[in-house]
């Protein structure tokens, strides 16, 4: 019989700017065994997402950063293997943090059943029917409050909530013009996802391709990415715009402080609302969002892909391709494999 | 008879840094003639706010700036000597953007009726009644939204705006903390407005300060100032805080462009909320705010001073006194005898 081992990637240092292979440890240890209450998981598939890189750093912020030593904290769908928990069989689908390990021994705290009844891959419960739909949703719709024929910017717009985010403004009637980092992903944002306008900040002004395609200014901003890009949109908002700060991807990497926006003062002269998101504020309202989701994910009004790496060993490197516009959709990592 | 002329202070130059008299002309002018439909107002009392400095800056602002050659723009109570328009009769108390002038000639726009069966001085017009009483009213009660035993944190606590803002947090059940200039303004908040605490900036540590007073975090600040402040007090928000952006009195001076705040990202980690207040886009809610106003001045709950200075010639030397501290109070300049 052969042994089986359990890998991981526990942080061993703090990361400086990107993250490096060595601000890990790849670990194997024995299979942990489950006690009573608790459940044996397998994961099958690993979210990473921006925030990821938050957790690393030691400053105040949602939540307490990963102590050294630590598996690193990640979302992560998995197969209960053992359970000695009432609510939990061997073979259900499971979603928690299950961490960037194979397995891990969860006493059911933040754990979720996956429906099994579904025609969606299990990724798309890491997508659009993971987090970042909820995120999207609720951020657009609760925080941003877009009226139709408003205008929508949307930054990341090919990112994993940014794409979405931009699909519901065109479904509530927006304009909606998104800022991406590549060609591709522009013409897939135009082309496949209907958006209005794509602008390439890696080739083109913002401010000036801001100008030329909101011609009747920016009403909405959803914001993933903050820095400079926040900043030229704070300088082209309508009188009462709101932004919604559903993260800051430009700035995780960051080595030592970074001033805010220059165009700060245009809250007050425009009268915005500058409102910040956190989807874990939303959980009970999650059903909500889910279901209009999957009607519109039905009805094939919401399209979405999936970056998926398969290893586990590849979770730090992969991590860089969302700060290093490599990514394409939902960035996932496959674990182990689903059978 | 006496050739009776009008005395102006027309924008000469565009300031740099702090207004200089020479940025401004004195000029002497006949008294103009009212046609019909005008009347011409005698000015009594000018007021002198942070933002007529933000009028003088060539920048995307809430209104153009002030053209150079043009009367200085400012609001004033005056009484009608002639009238030619049917709203108006001589000796009518009025209010309106009469400017830094002895005299205007008005068409009626914007010119409002005082009532004149009052117990308070005419000033109170240009203080608690006039658009400072609704700016604190709307701007913390609207926008900042605080619930009993919040904490409100006030900075320029001692001015026109921060004042009362710091005694209606009172009667609606918060805990106040004020931040303000010297020991004599301190003194005011706390012994006299009934503030819990205050801070000096100009000699206390800020961010120790609120540490020791705010105990339970800053749910709501109410800020007049930007700047350094402004980035410290979003350093110790709570969760769901709510940031009124009334001014940003520390930079309208400013030359060149001002970075913001170094903490602006913890609007996405405490999900807080910052909004911009300008009190013109509730002019036609004015009456709800000047009736509980009103009642609270006459119930003692509300205290106010009047920083009074007198002669028009005083008025760009008058102005800096915002800016370095040295008002005491509502600034207002006497132009002409009441009588």
């Amino acid at each position: 019989m052969t042994v089986r081992v359990n890998h991981q990637w526990r942080l061993a240092t703090r990361p400086d700017g990107l993250v490096k292979e060595t601000d890990f440890e790849w670990r194997q240890e024995p299979l942990p065994t489950p006690h009573h209450g608790q459940v044996l998981v397998r994961s099958l598939y690993l979210s990473l997402d921006p925030t990821n890189r938050s957790w690393l750093s030691d400053t105040r912020s949602y939540m307490p950063p990963v102590a050294i030593g630590e598996v690193m904290r990640g979302l992560a769908i998995g197969v209960v293997e053992q359970s000695h928990h009432a609510d939990f069989k061997p073979g259900d689908i499971v979603q928690g943090m299950i961490g960037w390990q194979e397995y891990a021994c969860m006493d059911g705290t933040g754990l979720t059943h996956l429906p099994n009844d579904t025609s969606l891959p299990l990724t798309a419960y890491l997508g659009p029917l993971g987090l970042v739909g909820p995120t999207a949703y609720f951020g657009l719709l609760d925080v941003g409050k877009p009226q139709a024929r408003e205008t929508l910017v949307v930054s990341a717009a090919a990112g994993a909530v940014g794409s979405l985010v931009g699909q519901i403004g065109k479904i509530k009637g927006c304009r909606v013009v998104g800022i991406a980092g590549s060609i591709e992903k522009c013409r897939w944002l135009t082309e496949e996802l209907g958006f209005d306008a794509a602008i390439n900040y890696k080739t083109e002004s913002v401010h000036a391709g801001l100008q030329r395609h909101c011609p009747d200014g920016i009403d909405v901003f959803f914001d993933n990415v903050g820095g400079e890009i926040l900043d030229t949109v704070l300088g082209l908002m309508n009188i009462r715009a709101r932004v919604v700060i559903c993260g800051f991807i430009s700035q995780y990497n960051a080595v030592g402080p970074v001033p805010g926006p220059y165009n700060f003062n245009n809250i007050f002269t425009q009268r915005a609302r500058v409102e910040g998101l956190l989807i874990l504020d939303y959980l009970e309202r999650f059903p909500e969002a889910l279901t209009e989701l999957s009607r519109w994910l039905t009805e094939g009004k919401l399209h979405y892909r999936i970056d998926l790496i398969n290893g586990l060993e590849n979770a730090p490197r992969a991590l860089n391709r969302l700060f290093n516009g490599a990514n394409n959709g939902k960035l996932i990592i496959g674990v182990t494999p689903e059978q």
